[in-house]
Order: C-alpha cells, then sequence, then structure tokens
C-alpha cells in the first residue's frame, strides 16, 4: 500500500476502505507518512468529502492512536457532552452537578481555552485550590461517590488527532465537516462514555456560521457515534451572541453559580436544561424531555444542584467559601464601560470578537505558552432585542494588568461586536434543531 | 502574508495575485514555506484550477528560480521544441538537423529517460563519444557555426519546479493542467528560446488520454507562452501507438538516420515535417506551412538534412562513421520474436506497457540511478491497421544481459500492449489539432 495511491483514490472520489484509513493515520502517527502526504488527503478530503464510514473509521483510528479510557468501573450508563467552542459558554460547569444530582454518572475530560474560546478547566481553577489533575483510580472513585468529576485529559489521548490537527491548521484543511467530525469524536471515544450529548452552536461566532452546516456536521458526529456503538444527539444551538453575560473565567464560575441556584441568565438555564435532558434520557433517568427537564428544574428548587456542585468542588480540593460567598472568587480592580454610540436595539453581539477582546484583557490564551489572570474579563449589560439608547453601557471591562493599549484594542472590539439595528430586533430561537439517529428536528 | 492564507484562497476558488505567487514560490525554494504547505496547495490547484494570468505568473516564478539562459548571442529566432513524453519520439534527433539545414538556429537543452520514456541525450550517446555536457560559450559557438547543438541541462535550471514537481509526484497532484503546463513551460522560457512549438502527446501512451484534455494543455501551454511573450504553437499527435518502429536507444538513431535519408517510418516522417514546418514558420524561414514542409523535404531529398546531423555529431565528439554506417551502432546480442497469439487488425499498440518492456530490457530507467543499455530495445514489425496471422511476429525483443524473468516480463508486456480486432482498423489520424494563440484547428 503507497499513501500516494490512496491519496489520488481520495482525490478522485474513491472511498477508502478500513485498511487504508489506518494505514493512512497509522503511519502518519509513527512518522512513517509524512507531513506532506497527509495534508494532500486532507485537502482532497475538503473536496471529496468521506462517507459515514470512512468518518467513523478514522475517528476509531484517532481514538486507538493513544490511551483509551475504560470506564466500565463506574456504575450506570456514563453520558459525556461536548460543545463545539462558545463564547460564554459555562453549561459544563453547570451539567456536571445538575446531571449527577439526577442520577447520571458524570467522569467528565475538559480542555483548556485558546484563541477566543475559553476552557472549563481554566474556569474551574477559578476556584482557590481546585485540581483538575488527578490518578484514573481517585477519577473513577470521586465519580463512583460524588457522581461527577471534571479533570484534565491525560497527555496521552489521541495523538493522532493532535498531530493532524496541527497539521490541518496550518494547511487551510481545518473546515472540512468529516476532519471536524472525527476530530471531536474521537476524543469521545477515547474518553470511554455510553453516550454523548453535542452542543453544536451555529451562528456569527460558531464554527459553523450557517444552520445547515450545523446540521450537517451534527449529523456528521451523530453518524459516527451510532457507527461506533455510542448512543449520540446533537442540539444545533445559537451562537450569533456569548451564552449568559460573563465572559472569564471567574466571571463565568460565579454566573454558572446563579444558574445552579435558578438565578442565572434564562438563555444559559435553557441551553443547560435541554442538553441536561437530553443527558437524563440517554443515561436511562427520564422516559422524555418533558420529565428530565422537570427532574432537573427540581435539583435546581431544592438545592441539590448546588450542593452536588459544593461536593465535587471539595472532593476537587477547592475552597467551597467561594461557592457560598461568590465575590470570594478572583475578581479584578478596574472596571472599564463601553458604551454604545448611538441607539437602536442589539441586533447581534459577535461572540469571536468577545472572545478576543477577553483573551486581550488577560482571559484568554493567545498562544499555548500564555499566562491567564483568572479575574478578568468581559461582563456584558445588553444583549440581543435589547433597546439601548447612545450613552447606555454595553459592557464592562474587568481588567488587571492588560496594558493600555490592549484595553483600547479590547474596548473597540467590544463596541464593534454589537450590532444595532434601528429596528426592533424580535426574540430569537435559542434553539435550532435536535439531531438523532433517527433524523433531524427543527424547531 | 502567511502560506495558510494564501492556501484557503485557492481552495475557496480564489485568484492569485503575482506577488502571492511569488511568495509562495521563492518561499519554497528558499525552504520558508515546509512540504506540507506547499502540497495541500497544488491539490487546491487540482481542484480548483489557475486562470492563465495565474499560471502564467507561476511558470515566471519557476523560470527565474534558477539559471536563465540568454540565447542573444546567436543571432536569429531561436525556435525549441517540446514534446510532452512519448514512447519511440526521437523527433529531436531528426529535427535539430532538418530544422538548422533550412536556417533556424536549434539550441537545445535536452533531458535523460525515465520510466517508461526514453530520452534524447541517452539516444545520441548511443552515437560512440558523443558528448552531452559542454559549456555556454561553446554551446553558443556551435550552434552559430554549425545550427544545431544538443546538450542536457544545466544543473540549476528551474530547481522550484524540480523541487515542486517532485513533491508533486508523491502527493497525487501531478495530473493537473496549470501544474503540468507551467512546468514544461517553466523549462523552456528559462531555456531562453524566443519561439517554442509543442507536441502534445494524447491516447493511450500519453499522460493526457483524450483529446479534450489534451487540447486544454496545449492551450495552457500557449496561452503562458503568449503571455511571456514566447511566440508558442502546439500540435496535437497521436500516441495509441508507439512512434515508428524502434524502441531503444541506438534503435531509434538509427530509424533518425532513416529518417534523415528520407526512408524512415511514414508516421515518424510526418509528424518531423509537422513540427519542422511550425519551427521554421515561427523561425521566419517560411511564410507558411506548405511551404515550410517543401523546404524541409528538399533539405532531406539532397543529403543536406544528413550533413547537417553528420557536422553536430562530429561538432559533438561522436564518431561520424557510425552515421555512415548505422549497422556499427551498439548492437543487441539476441533476438527474441514476440508472435501473435490470435489473427486479426492491429487496433492499437499501448505505448506505455511498450516503454516499460523496454525499460525491463535495460533501454530505460526503472529510477534515475539504473545503469542502461544503449543496444537494447524493441523493435515493431507491425503497427495500427496490419493485418496480423496467428503466430505473425508482432514484434522483436533486442536483449543483451536482462534476466530470463526481466525478459518473460517484457515479452508478456509487449504482447498485452498489441490490441487485436476482429475487424479491421481504419487509418489513424497521425495529428489531431493545431493550437496557436488564435485558436484550436482541428485536422
Amino acid at each position: 500500500m503507497r499513501a500516494v495511491d490512496l491519496i489520488q483514490k481520495k482525490r478522485d472520489g474513491g472511498e477508502l476502505s478500513r485498511e487504508e484509513i489506518a494505514f493512512l493515520i497509522q503511519g502518519y502517527s509513527k512518522g512513517e507518512i509524512p507531513d506532506y502526504q497527509i495534508s494532500a488527503w486532507a485537502m482532497a478530503v475538503y473536496f471529496r468529502g468521506m462517507n459515514a464510514r470512512e468518518t467513523g473509521d478514522l475517528t476509531l483510528e484517532m481514538a486507538m492512536s493513544g490511551d483509551q479510557v475504560d470506564l466500565s468501573p463506574i456504575a450506570g450508563i456514563k453520558v459525556d457532552k461536548h460543545s463545539t467552542g462558545g463564547v460564554g459558554d459555562k453549561t459544563t460547569v453547570v451539567l456536571a452537578p445538575l446531571v449527577a444530582a439526577a442520577g447520571v454518572p458524570v467522569a467528565k475530560m475538559s480542555g483548556r481555552g485558546l484563541g477566543h474560546t475559553g476552557g472549563t478547566l481554566d474556569k474551574l481553577e477559578s476556584i482557590t485550590g481546585f485540581s483538575v489533575e488527578m490518578d484514573r483510580e481517585r477519577f473513577f472513585t470521586q465519580v463512583g461517590e460524588i457522581g461527577a468529576a471534571v479533570i484534565g485529559q491525560s497527555g496521552n489521548i489521541t495523538p493522532a488527532d493532535k498531530k493532524l490537527y496541527a497539521l490541518r491548521d496550518v494547511t487551510a484543511t481545518v473546515e472540512s465537516i468529516p476532519l471536524i467530525a472525527s476530530s471531536v469524536m474521537s476524543k469521545k471515544i477515547a474518553a470511554g462514555a455510553n453516550a454523548i450529548v453535542l452542543d453544536v452552536k451555529t451562528g456569527s461566532g460558531a464554527f459553523m456560521k450557517t444552520l445547515d452546516d450545523s446540521i450537517a456536521l451534527a449529523q456528521a458526529m451523530v453518524d459516527i457515534g451510532t457507527h461506533l456503538g455510542r448512543n449520540t444527539v446533537a442540539v444545533i444551538s445559537d451562537m450569533d451572541q456569548p451564552l449568559g453575560f460573563g465572559i472569564g473565567n471567574a466571571l463565568e464560575i460565579k454566573e454558572g453559580i446563579e444558574t445552579l441556584k435558578g438565578h442565572g441568565p434564562k438563555d444559559l438555564q435553557e441551553v443547560c436544561l435541554i442538553l441536561g435532558s437530553q443527558m437524563l434520557v440517554l443515561g436511562g433517568k427520564a422516559k422524555d424531555e418533558e420529565e428530565a427537564r422537570s427532574i432537573l428544574l427540581s435539583h435546581i428548587e431544592d438545592g441539590s444542584a448546588l450542593d452536588k456542585f459544593k461536593q465535587m468542588v471539595t472532593a476537587q480540593g477547592g475552597d467551597v467559601s467561594q461557592i457560598e460567598s461568590p465575590d470570594t472568587l478572583p475578581a479584578a480592580r478596574k472596571f472599564i464601560e463601553v458604551k454604545a454610540a448611538t441607539a437602536g436595539y442589539v441586533e447581534s453581539i459577535q461572540a469571536e470578537e468577545i472572545g478576543v477582546a477577553a483573551m486581550l484583557l488577560g482571559a484568554g490564551r493567545e498562544t499555548k505558552e500564555s499566562v491567564i489572570d483568572l479575574a478578568v474579563g468581559i461582563q456584558l449589560s445588553l444583549k440581543v432585542g435589547d433597546a439601548v439608547a447612545a450613552g447606555d453601557t454595553l459592557a464592562v471591562l474587568h481588567v488587571n494588568d492588560a496594558s493600555e493599549s490592549k484595553v483600547q484594542e479590547a474596548e473597540a472590539k467590544v463596541l464593534e461586536a454589537y450590532r444595532i439595528s434601528a429596528q426592533p430586533v424580535p426574540p430569537q430561537p435559542l434553539v435550532f434543531a435536535l439531531v438523532t439517529k433517527d433524523g433531524v428536528t427543527r424547531y
């Protein structure tokens, strides 16, 4: 078998067999097939696509390229959740304890933020002492005892995906649905869950800008899960503005706590209830979404969701008093209001711009080596649909040590992110569609 | 400027500017842009194509990446000729002296054979003592005095094309018309001729299997020549069988000598007259093809074309007595007849198979390092349209030191190459079309 022949086969619209995909990915992992052949293959895939079988096989090869977590020591149906990169998305912080309170074990491996997107691990670390590192045994024990744990990925999960993703990033081959889908799903498969709920963002701040593309990506991922024996559903949710009001690590933990108490932003709570309901149904703890939703609401109302979060924080070494008094979480020293130049109605808030602005303030990483400031970020004052007068505060920058020029840049980005319409803006749907192995339901 | 953005621009169907193409090719030449980005770009070009301006700019960048030959010390309009890889194609051996005899200076840089295609330099070296290496000054002097010289390419002609071609070869990005056209033309531009006649082969043995593809390639090359101020025409000629009867270095020189004497195979003579006529017209030595043809025929008839070849051989250190007595050229020791298994009519002779068979006997190189045997090869006995009875000799293998298994393999390939039809085969056209800057004339 020769790599050049497989590149040509894909280039000419052919279907690669299981063995051919294994040859490419294993050869690439071992360094036997060079970058320049894999980048040409990836570009051919960009143009020709891959069918569900090929995408599933690619996912499995990447999943098997490194460690695979065996969650079977943990009783019950383990349900994982994944969001395709949003801004202000603190759903994991809310869902891990909320779903665990309802009896679905959450053994979650999360990531760190890069560029304009945040990472759950960074957010949780704004709780003093919170540790995201523990060995496999303790991880299992914690999930078994408390029902939830959120840790960092082990060093050797899906190394083939990491290598391929780094190559795609510099060869303009990122934006391919089968390649995106297999990259995401390989990590989920290697992480060992029995069932997977995906939150695919759509809109200006998402990877997929149109609903059709988002649905296509969701379908590709659901197909992979189905192909590999994992019950998988995907929710298509809005990213025409950040989720909630807080963007920045401690700001997002605060908002997560409020949501667990039932006082969070409407959009964040609603997305959490929708995703959480899917998790409960897949986890066998509710017969349908309606029942699941009422179970989740009851855990918010009776305080057991917040209690579960406190248990998780305590178990992972975090200072639980900060959950009880969120004002003691890291806070910035300076607050700069960004004011509207024109009157009208907020039409959209470009989430990517807001994410970049938060990064400039130090909340996110410009490169993998950047050190972040857990206290800083952006607190939105107005959201889509709100009326705005000239001079109104659109958002507040929470600033510590960022240079004057970075702060100015962040300020300009926030102002730019707010698109103001002269006409009233009708309410926007929060969730557009549900994709399961049986098809697409549009709302 | 970042390579990844240019890859993406091409991927999305955009047009790269002169500066952007220069950035890619110069960066690649210097090793600043890695193989994996250029292979992804080449695959994007495979799918998206390039317009005439981009292709011309790419050609020029590659032409300028190394030495550029300045032929201006040689008086007159220098006309170059290039054939896109055929089997049994000894037109350069005939045309260099024939056209020079008619007063068009031929300062030709040729190549060596690789794989199933032969190389003019190897063919000429079957004349004892013939040297294809000389310095620029002697090259110019010889062309000035005799009118013709055929030498090897200097070491540093179009290094960017060499690097890119080697990469395309292993990334399934060879078969792209703008990339093929710019590769061929970059060498022609760097070689310094004022006008260029291209012989684009079409058919089973050619790079381009269909007439439409061959015309498209010819148009791309003529466009480049026009864009870069070189008067360029292309002839589309048949490669549904090898040209002439001899395949193998000394065998082809013998056939070339016969053709210069006016006793060569009809197809070879006709292709030489067609290409030579174009060269005379572009070189300003004939007002039209008809006049050019009669000039060329007169030089064959009066012996001046053969004389010119002898002068060229003498000037390049070759043993001219071998031209006078071609039987003294290197000859094989064993002759194996390949006989027809079935009766009928020769429908086609797969030129690539014949080329590979000759390579197996030692006439061509399997790798760049292979040592070739100038004496061996294949002499066809029957050509397309000929009637054949079972047991008739189709071709004769000229063998020296090839192993028994290689000879058997060559024999099988030759037998396989001959497609025999039960029905009589009508005469095939030898030349299908002429492509000039004014358009395509189909015959």
